[in-house]
């Protein structure tokens, strides 16, 4: 551990902004960690601070890449319609009994780039059926939770091909402690005046109620429906078990439920898409009635489009976000290969499942009130980056007047 | 991994014959893995083993050396009350739908040994308490399952203190792939023969239906009466799911049990006891009508207490074994600190839960008729070690009469 190529105080300052910014984590509270193996070093940062702030029982589920990749190069065909149910179907119940939850996201992107996509797609359906009644109580903030990032050798290289392993560590790290403003003096001030931003935002968003926004940019020419009683939120959030978590380390993001039958044009992405360990590039898509009924990709199409066929909800949107062109990670000018990361250089829209807290009221609504006002279910829920700075957006509201919303990738309207 | 110090084709050999000797995973099943992380090299080979042999999904529960002395550090009193319920909770739900269970063993024996004892004792009675519905069903021998070892560095330099951390894994592994018989051409055959010779034990063993065995050695005068309708058993044994498996890799020992209302006298530890990162060491213990009424141990006794206190069956016994004392483990001479090979290097007894499996008709008999025909029950199942080349051993039949089992440890009976 002493010549690993990660500054340990940074490291160390990541691990406390997770518990005390990212979780708030409760005393008495149980901590469920999803984590790869090679995340090992913060998770033990992120376990100390986790005690030491009062946790309960603090439990570690390691994946481990290669035990995934010797399962598709050795497994039976009839293993990828299966999943460890017993293990989701825990986790949901320790969440129930008001377990906080934290994942740890630096699997290789590529991992799965090589094996067979009907396998890739079979597995991940499995997994997603399996998950989803944990996901459900993630999704709709019966508990706190959080996202966090920790530079594994295997996704360094591959944002940073020509650097020797080390470097491209060094590189992540670095990427990743800025991103996550643990490289100032004092991260968890930085955080609380970065949330009162982004409430701004999100506040003069809200009070607009646009009935849609029309995007304008190179190959895109798309009106998204927001959902009816739509709610803007982004930064920090108030979970239904009362503890307010900040979901995503880093988030530059405000986000809100789009109407899933109201989404017309064409929209063509701006950065490649990493799904699984397989990369998508260069989508293309037209819709019609909310619906997603063309697609193109340079590459990755026939898994995107498996992906797709998952459910009905599958090629309708859950998701629409806006992030400034100008945020950090945008201006690294560094592609993650990561959607945590991605997303949050670029305004994005996701397919599949919508957020039940990005309504008016939506701690109350049963799943039938939100899908009748207009919010999306599907088994999946992936993020594609749509923004950049030759993107337009314009709110419009229901008389069809409209104003502007982002001008070049940036903020058109002052807080 | 090149530079390991741990032969890389034995340790294959060793996933191997945990898959097709340990646990002769059937095509299908799911397979839930628990180890500790610096195991990992051997987890994967075992991973590998089991897609090829048909495994549904391979799920590995990491534990982390460094996260349970956080806890012991850091967390607050009331932490150790609590266990991760949500997650036995699960495993048991796995094995009633048939998943095999392997544990590796190998974590560091010392890891608690400065640690509040108290906390220790309270932190494993949570844990046993919430782990008992998935180990009835383990130890009621309703799946297949397997425990095997890996030589982790913190527990190889315990085992050699004077050696180089590589020398001390090196040497640990070459015992641990000698007991586990893969230093042979084909461990596969080498075993199967190894299981008749166990049961070829274990059969005159049962034709005798012997009411007690009686041990006389150095500070050792002690009566087992064995429980009615015992049946003796070792190595390769039928699971309910009709898969027969071989528990334990390595095993020498042929075991039963013992009626908990029917040992007397005194007995002498002849080995260290290693239980759960504390050293117990030369424990003395006096039993009347079955209990264990004095307890003295010049090094631990206060954990063993604790342990001991933890309900009304821990200090009774729940299993009487027999081990040549020329077994392979025995003749290495070396102390393991770790039961499973400890154990299998001498005869021994353990306090706490008895096995269903080890009575006639065992698979049938309810809790309730286990216990009237003198079965065990409690939370906790601690083997200690009591045979010797000092120690000789009768069987003695209902009407007083008796004849040699052990003399000077060895099998005083030819089969």
């Amino acid at each position: 551990m002493s010549n690993s190529p990660i500054d340990p105080v940074k490291l160390d300052k990541l691990g406390e902004v997770a518990i005390k910014v990212g979780l708030q984590l409760a005393e008495g509270q149980d901590l469920i960690i999803t984590a790869p193996m090679t995340s090992a070093p913060l998770v033990r940062r992120i376990t100390e601070h986790a005690y030491k702030a009062g946790a309960g029982v603090v439990t570690t589920i390691y994946s481990d890449e290669e035990a995934t990749l010797s399962r598709f190069r050795h497994a039976r065909d009839a293993s990828f319609d299966r999943a460890a149910g017993w293990l989701y179907q825990g986790m949901a119940e320790a969440y129930r009994n008001n377990a906080a939850r934290l994942a740890i996201s630096g699997d290789n992107p590529m991992m799965l780039a090589n094996e067979d996509p009907d396998k890739v797609s079979r597995a991940n359906r499995a997994n997603s059926a399996a998950y989803r009644p944990a996901l459900e109580l993630i999704t709709g903030f019966d508990i706190n939770w959080n996202i966090v990032s920790y530079p594994t050798p295997n996704w360094a290289k591959l944002v940073f091909p020509n650097d020797p392993e080390d470097v491209a560590i060094a590189k992540l790290a670095d990427a990743i402690f800025k991103a996550s403003r643990v490289d100032r003096d004092d991260p968890i001030a930085e955080w609380k005046q970065h949330n009162a931003n982004l409430k701004a935002r999100w506040t003069w968003l809200n009070g607009k109620k646009f009935a849609s926004l029309k995007y304008k940019g190179p190959g895109t020419d798309l009106s998204v429906g927001l959902a009816d009683g739509h709610r803007w939120k982004g930064g920090a959030s108030e979970a239904k078990n009362g503890v307010t978590c900040n979901p995503n380390i880093p988030t530059e993001e405000v986000f809100t439920t789009p109407h899933r039958l109201r989404v017309e044009g064409t929209v063509s992405a701006t950065k490649p898409l990493s799904h699984n360990g397989t990369l998508i590039e260069n989508i293309q898509a037209r819709f019609e009635d909310g619906r997603m009924v063309e697609l193109k990709a340079s590459k990755g199409q026939e898994v995107f489009n498996k992906v797709l066929d998952t459910d009905e909800g599958a090629r309708r949107l859950g998701e629409v976000a806006l992030v400034p062109h100008s945020s950090p990670i945008s201006a690294s000018g560094i592609l993650f290969y990561n959607t945590l990361y991605d997303e949050n250089a670029s305004c994005h829209i996701a397919m599949g499942q919508c957020y039940a807290d990005c309504f008016e009221d939506g701690k109350t609504l049963t799943q039938d009130q939100i899908f009748a006002q207009g919010g999306n279910k599907s088994l999946i829920h992936i993020d594609w980056m749509i923004g950049s700075d030759q993107v337009d957006i314009d709110g419009v509201h229901a008389d069809g007047s409209s104003e502007p919303v982002k001008r070049k990738g940036e903020w058109a309207f002052s807080v």
